[in-house]
């Protein structure tokens, strides 16, 4: 099952079912995402009929247009962004020339994130060029509720959707941020969502062991940047990932958890890129990290107006599963909010 | 106008307007407080004039009971939690040698919270003994919609209502989890609000350049702990508190910001303490601190299983504005969740 949440109505915006080749839309009784994350039991068998409904029946359904999506939810009660690509901070430590800690490989990083005003999948991002503007492309998932100690098998169990995200991030502030000691806020400005979120089972076989084991596909201004496989070098699945929350409080449903940047192990900085027959970087810092390793210094820019970055997804007949991502910087306009 | 959320209906709980002497209550057509503050401008007219009768009318309304509320909000879009009394940092440092930094005093501490799920202002906190359970007894405001870009004084001007809250605190978890760089997640638990919201008016002249000047009661096991004025020797207004969050993004309606554990600049651990005629603390952390300080390691415990935290703040004549928190510690029952 597909769903997206249309431009329209109040700020939750209005729930659609997506057809499977995202070309139609049907809007159901259900209002809004959070609604039908909060009775999903409920929700799901009504949502699912009026999709197999959509698939179907061709002639059924409005042109789906992804430019007309909020974020699967516009605004949530929890974002929170786990780090479980471990090859991306062992990157980020080796150009600072420290070790990553042994507890990384068993105690995941997770960051809190602003959860109350996501952009949507084709809104601009809205920064400074001197607060160095990056991307980072993820998977994420939406859980149901979890109790206090809920294991990473009942928390696997509890995942209702997966979702591609662009985790907006400005690096120019983080190492201020991260020298105050209280972990990431304002380096961390909206996230954007995929144009749609997907239940596992339209992964398929691709859904294995709560990781999502496809190819992750960043496109910088029309230029391929990276594909990545979600599913390798994932330390901790989505799983541990929502277990981590529920260590010491309760996770309720619509929680939503990212994987950190997808990032796979590779050699250097000339067979990591893309060009050379790397897979790439689902981040700019992760291609300034290869660059201070072997150079002493970043070269690549981070983003500046005008820039774009995409983010997809295909499965394994080349169909576009969530919808792309497409984020313009726009530094122009941050003006006016001066 | 006094606010409240009963245990009642679905997640969101039940908005009741509350008379000011805290005794009775009334149901509004306006179902919860988040969809309140969502059309705030058609919300406050209406809410207020219920309010209005309550306390005109002696006889109208149910008796109210805080221990059948939620937290005003008992899930909310953001929870972001300042530090702003720069006493209870200079403790910290203090008791491990190190300087403040200067930056400190005018960029403002904050980190982001979980908000998926507060505990109710009477209800349990389910945690493990070796955690290091510690409360801290702050102020917090509820804002409307603010911009990305907007100032303290905007910012000022959008905070909607006025609240308490016990910021639960896992001190054993927070070393390993700043160590690691992401912030607190683990080590800080779901929050506890006060019974009762309450619009700034409310306060009269002790809202003032967006502080609270009155006194916040804290007590341990029946025992006054604390009392420091929360107006006292807080560096960064709630206006420059939820400015912070707006240079890099928007703040949507229902953006909860708290002020950090209230601390009094005092002298020693003799003269600090209720006893000895200081103003106490608002966290075990802060007299532990002084402990450390003082002979080198801390005395007092964190607490155990039974221990009972109250919030509290009372006006110019003795009156309970917000209703207690009553927070009792179960240590037991958490086993339940392993």
């Amino acid at each position: 099952m597909k769903l997206a949440t249309l431009k329209q109505g109040g700020r939750d915006g209005r729930l659609a079912v997506v057809s499977r080749d995202l070309s139609r839309y049907a809007l159901p009784e259900i209002f809004t995402l959070q609604e039908a994350l909060d009775d999903w039991d409920q929700a799901q068998g009504r949502l699912k009929a009026l999709y197999d409904e959509l698939n179907a029946d061709g002639g059924k359904g409005e042109p789906f247009d992804p430019g007309q999506c909020h974020s699967p939810l516009p605004r949530a009660y929890q974002w929170a962004d786990g780090s479980a690509y471990l090859n991306h901070v062992e990157l980020v430590r080796k150009a600072r020339h420290s070790e990553v800690p042994a507890s990384f490989y068993h105690d995941p990083l997770m960051y809190q994130g602003g959860s109350d005003s996501f952009i949507g999948p084709r809104d601009e991002i809205f920064a400074q060029p001197e607060w160095g503007i990056d991307f980072e492309a993820e998977v994420a998932v939406v859980s149901g509720d979890l109790k206090q100690g809920a294991t990473p098998e009942e928390a696997a169990q509890a995942i209702r959707l997966v979702m591609l995200v662009n985790d907006v991030s400005l690096r120019g502030l983080i190492p201020d941020e991260l020298a105050k000691g209280f972990g990431f806020f304002q380096s961390k400005p909206a996230s954007a969502f995929s144009p749609v979120a997907v239940t596992p089972d339209e992964l398929g076989d691709a859904w294995r062991d709560s990781k999502v084991h496809l190819p992750l596909r960043v496109t910088l201004n029309g230029n391929l940047f990276g594909y990545p496989n979600a599913g390798q070098d994932m330390t901790f699945n989505f799983g541990q990932l929502l277990a981590h929350i529920t260590k010491t409080r309760d996770a309720e449903a619509g929680t939503i958890v990212g994987s950190g940047t997808v990032s796979n192990k590779q050699n250097d900085l000339y067979g990591s890129s893309v060009e050379h027959g790397g897979v790439g970087y689902c981040c700019l810092a992760e291609v300034r990290m290869y660059e201070t390793i072997e150079s002493g210094k970043p070269q690549t820019p981070f983003m500046d107006h005008g820039d774009v970055v995409e983010v997809e997804m295909l499965d394994a007949n080349g169909n576009n599963i969530f919808g792309t991502i497409i984020n313009r910087v726009n530094t122009q306009y941050y003006s006016e909010f001066k």
